[in-house]
């Protein structure tokens, strides 16, 4: 928008008035309309579609959902969550590999109101909060809305492995200028890239940050955005890594970001969780009144029908047994997509970034503003992010998966 | 909270950590346990209850929730809202009364996320909010969430009347430090006490607004929370200070913010609207930009199902006669509990602000701490608020509403 401001008060940020992301997906719908459905690639949608492009939806929560009695729709939930529901949250997000400390999970409009708490509560105006350098952009906004800055570090190495150098270096540095740093690290399954730290990488990552916090007036939080978790890999060994959250020293907290968005295909009911795990029951009591506080002036309470739907899943195993089967049918479809992706990429010598899992492929490139301009010729449509383009293997079927590479290489070179 | 801070960032505000409605609400229902519900009278909640103590819920709302299909439930909501939500939340808020002007509504989890979203970006950090002396807590909360405080007018004058003059005064005081002045009016039907200002008022409020304004350096932003709307008399009627809107000067900004909390009894789905109302079509399209982009940087996106049965109410005429009948048979049953409250009231010479409509009537006593103890050996439990006891009618029955006021006397004068 322009520097001028009418009503808005002057102190407030720039904003750009354009979202890409809708901007290509209404190009691809229109490509539809002109070419049919089968001759276009929308790679933009951070969602899963099947492979006539509707919306993958758990039918078990859905049957859920439509049983609830009528007082479960109409009433408010408490400030900070169902209880019930703060239980399910924590049984979801850990499965079997419950930390040792003290956690307390508190509700949230979905992930994003669990970074907008974290960032809210535990940075100060003026702060810098650390990501990679491959991001969802959506947290540079959240961080602007909350007058923080981004700072970064490079995610990959020349190995393409975690940058644990990188890391170590931002965190120093910032420690330096800030008493308190959040760290947002998207995983597993990481948002654009589908990366996903290895079990010694998590170990590295966590003695990194114990390293750092040595001079107790420093603090470090740890925000896990596990957005992408059941789309990750096994069950309980895509979590392994949360026992590195145990008997953490008292500077360090640990919050995920839980969420039913994706998890439970309840995208449009704006259910989550910001879960603490501390070894000082001061500082999660801390963190569910603080929570509590910011729940209470921002959005007040969160979707109840969400909640008791994923209490009632948790409080019967075969419930769970039913949602996990039904997804892990959405997940093996979404890793064959996947492969298919990559196994082309490798045939055509297209580098991507270091896949593992997830809703995204990134394909790293320095012209990729108009390398995805160029795809779009091809009738595929894919979102650029600034040193690279997202595809979107949740929203693609396989056999156009198996066929994007070489025209990415074509767009590329062009 | 105490003053030393853990994990939290120093720069945060001093919490509070007991609810105070909670802990009443939780006294009086082990009061039920005690001595059985047709001996409590529980009247702290803030939703319609039925003469069993059980939620009034619209049934239409949930038929047509029941029977979306999968995808409505599922599905992301556009950050902005549903376009066909956005129309029908419009129809809502104004029914018969269009004012003439530029006007676009903006989705936000219920009216607390559109209160929000006012401050954030329509007032600096440091800046003064204005609201009335009788006003609903949270306001206070989601002022200090972000870094704002609350001033406050006198909202009767010795004739129990809207203190014209004392909101003028606070106004041209506010606006000789500030550039900007963000009202917070909360009416009709007015939580706490159940005010609704006379047309007459109304368009005295305004002709104080534009005075006010004449100083073209000068900006007014009129929050109008209209959350108790359907509950404060005849659809238009009740609806017609809102002519007051049209063609007013450009930097007065109108916002009313409109939930479904109430008025559909969807109290869980938090589901609103911040609907702007400017005679500058620049206004409303900044109104957007900037509202789009705190709904990214803190929620995301809005409750879809909520969003989809308000459009399929407004969509069919027949569909919204059937839910304005079941929403005026609650409404009728509030009004004569009220009337009970009132005339029983009078008979014992208990004074009570100028309730005209809504869920809550306010006794104002100096005492009101002691006061509000005192009658819990009544076991009524209603909720002490600074200067005065605010008392649900929405949740107890017309009979127990009747006998309430001779307790009240008793209560006050201990």
């Amino acid at each position: 928008m322009s520097a001028r401001f009418l009503m808005v008060s002057p102190h407030t940020r720039a904003v750009k008035g354009d979202d890409k992301i809708f901007a290509i997906n209404q190009a691809a719908q229109e490509a539809v309309k002109k070419v049919g459905a089968e001759n276009v690639v929308n790679a933009t949608i951070g969602a899963l579609l099947d492979d006539h492009g509707k919306l993958s939806v758990l039918p078990t929560m859905i049957d859920l959902l439509k049983n609830l009695p009528p007082e479960e729709f109409a009433a408010y939930a408490p400030i900070g969550g169902v209880p019930r529901f703060l239980e399910a949250a924590k049984k979801s997000a850990f499965r079997d590999c419950f930390p040792e400390g003290y956690i307390e999970a508190m509700a949230t409009p979905g992930g994003t109101g669990a970074i907008r708490n974290t960032i809210r509560n535990y940075s100060a105006p003026g702060d810098s909060i650390l990501t990679s350098d491959w991001y969802w952009s959506p947290y540079h906004t959240i961080a602007d809305e909350h007058d923080r800055k981004i700072e970064t570090y490079s995610l990959f190495n020349e190995k393409n492995e975690f940058h644990l150098d990188a890391f170590e270096q931002k965190i120093d540095a910032l420690l330096r200028k800030q008493e308190q740093l959040v760290i947002l690290l998207n995983a597993p399954a990481h948002n654009p890239t589908g990366y996903s730290p290895s079990i010694d990488e998590w170990e590295a990552i966590m003695n990194i940050l114990k390293k750092a916090v040595q001079n107790k007036h420093k603090k470090i939080i740890l925000f896990v955005d596990a957005a992408y978790i059941d789309f990750a890999g096994e069950t309980n060994e895509c979590r392994a890594f949360m026992k590195y959250f145990s008997h953490l020293p008292q500077n360090i907290l640990v919050i995920i970001g839980f969420s039913m968005s994706k998890s439970y295909t309840l995208y449009g009911m704006r259910s989550g969780a910001a879960i603490a795990i501390s070894s000082s029951k001061e500082v999660v009591d801390e963190f569910k009144m603080i929570s509590q506080y910011s729940n209470r002036g921002v959005w007040s309470n969160g979707t109840r029908p969400a909640m008791i739907v994923l209490a009632q899943v948790f409080e019967n195993p075969d419930l769970l047994a039913k949602v996990d089967a039904e997804r892990a049918a959405f997940s093996n479809l979404l890793f064959e997509r996947a492969n298919a992706f990559i196994e082309n990429a490798k045939k055509v010598n297209l580098d991507i970034c270091p896949y593992k899992a997830g809703f995204f492929i990134t394909v790293p490139c320095e012209n990729a503003e108009e390398a995805a301009k160029e795809l779009q010729n091809d009738f595929i449509f894919a979102v650029p992010i600034g040193r690279g383009i997202r595809f979107a293997v949740s929203a693609v079927p396989k056999e156009k998966c198996a066929q994007a590479p070489e025209k990415f290489v074509k767009a590329i070179r062009k």
